[in-house]
């Protein structure tokens, strides 16, 4: 059994997990970033105290524990350099975990760690080379290359998202123009959307569906309005689609894995999204006979974290 | 000892090379593309042949063979899918190569091979995760990580010229436009200079150098007029390394490997292309604190592709 921790701007989720990825515990707790590192911590420790005292009691023997947290670790000193949602910066939780926990603890990207529960029980299971893409506010990324976690020599790898594709009307948050995350995550379209009005695009259908959703752009409404062939909404989506399916390209080009699963909130546009991606890549891609890399949308839901988590130190 | 057959337009190398690289016996033979495939591969099967008769009188035990090949090759249905410069369209090399030759045969793409030489006694060497980049007429590409040549599912990844970072005034042989071999290969400096000129930039050092050049454009010319601070020359180089600087953060970014090796004609430009590109990519990389991928010009010169070809069944 292992233990898994997935860290969020909102919630701290926990649970024991198999080794075929079956949660049989979970809880959670409010994250509460205001805070600060210290007292998360010390909620943190309280939530595995409980989890190691319901593992004792159903006699599971604990293997190791895995954390997930949004940004980047760093393993060869346990500490988490950089984690922009919580406020984190250079703040110790590998090392405050080893004095506290007696067995083998692993830290990693979030979007690292939901590509390893996919590949336990998710779209990629079986495969041994597979990219996992999450399309959300930003664009995260992790790669499994000869099933094992590929994040690179300095853990500074799996970057898809500051991947440069082209250049755009707007910076990315890392200071760059042109960033992959800033034509196809749910931020990029809902800003080109915007966009598109502030410049007079005029399309009453969009409008009126604006009004009835608050007058609140979001992805979702993009997406359905676009299904139903509105005009702004698909245009907005078609230039999100040209740049996502330029980036997935890029990495089959790259990498070629077996397949790509597509998470995040974006993925929940589903077959329509990859029916639209599937037409344009095949134009990307540089060898376009035989087989290629597959695209496919992610299985798991919020359990991937913890799923994931639990198992990083299966896929080291 | 291993046999290594460098297969490019110009020439057929072969060589019995040691497992540290060195080469013990070479030979080698035009390649004559116009005379097809099957007059090109009885030519190489005497080469072959000749160079098995000096392994037997030195008594050298050939453990395998191995083919660099400037194209894409099918490592299952040992066929060479595709190699543009010799004409080659699904040509049975590798099945062709069996039926002669009693051991393990090998066959991959040319870039891949200088990677793997580059590693064994090269720059890249003693380090686990590296990426080759060769910067001549196209731009080519080797991975190799955790120590390992990786070409992905299909033997169709390390096309790192075909990676899109950008639009650019002219298209790209694979049909797309915006590849990084647009902007960074020897090809992409000599056209963009020819722009310039056709575009009305008037530089009278440049033009009494071009003449002195037979009014040939060439790399070589734009870089020691950029060296030598020539206006014209540097505008061309400039752009060349912005560009070339995006497609290695993409490639650190999601890769992060120990080192990156440049080879290939435009490498020969040695530090002045470091200087620049290092000073560039430091800008587009996300993580900019700590550790991370270093940049270097690649060690080995013609030798690259006997010697890798020769190795590689050692690193797949």
């Amino acid at each position: 059994m292992y233990i898994g921790i997935d860290i969020g701007g909102r919630s701290i989720k926990i649970g024991i997990v198999n080794k075929d990825g079956e949660i049989l515990y979970q809880n959670n707790t409010d994250t509460k970033v205001e805070l600060g590192y210290e007292k998360i911590r010390d909620n943190l420790f309280k939530l595995i105290d409980d989890t190691f005292d319901i593992a004792d009691q159903k006699k599971y023997d604990i293997r190791a524990m895995g954390i997930g947290v949004p940004g980047i670790a760093d393993p060869e000193n346990n500490y988490i350099i950089y984690a922009t949602n919580l406020k984190w910066k250079n703040v110790p939780l590998g090392r405050d975990l080893k004095a506290n926990y007696n067995l083998p603890i692993y830290i990693d990207n979030d979007a690292t760690v939901a590509g390893i529960a996919e590949s336990v029980r998710g779209v990629t299971k079986g495969y041994k080379n597979s990219i996992f893409v999450t399309l959300g506010t930003g664009v995260g990324g992790g790669l499994i290359i000869n099933d094992r976690v590929y994040s690179g020599s300095h853990n500074k790898g799996s970057e898809i998202g500051h991947m440069i594709i082209g250049e755009n009307f707007y910076d990315c948050n890392c200071g760059n123009n042109g960033c992959l995350e800033t034509f196809a995550s749910a931020t990029a379209i809902d800003k080109y959307t915007q966009k598109l009005i502030d410049e007079g695009f005029k399309d009453e259908e969009f409008m009126k569906a604006l009004s009835r959703n608050e007058n609140i752009i979001d992805t979702k409404l993009v997406f359905d309005l676009a299904k139903a062939n509105n005009k702004l909404a698909l245009k907005s989506i078609n230039r999100m689609t040209d740049y996502l399916s330029i980036g997935l390209s890029n990495l089959i080009n790259l990498l070629n894995p077996d397949i790509i699963a597509i998470g995040g909130g974006v993925s929940k546009a589903g077959d329509y999204l990859l029916e639209q991606i599937n037409d344009k890549i095949i134009n990307y891609v540089t060898f376009k006979e035989g087989k290629t890399s597959e695209i496919k949308t992610s299985q798991l839901g919020n359990d991937a974290g913890i799923i994931g988590a639990a198992l990083i130190s299966e896929y080291k």
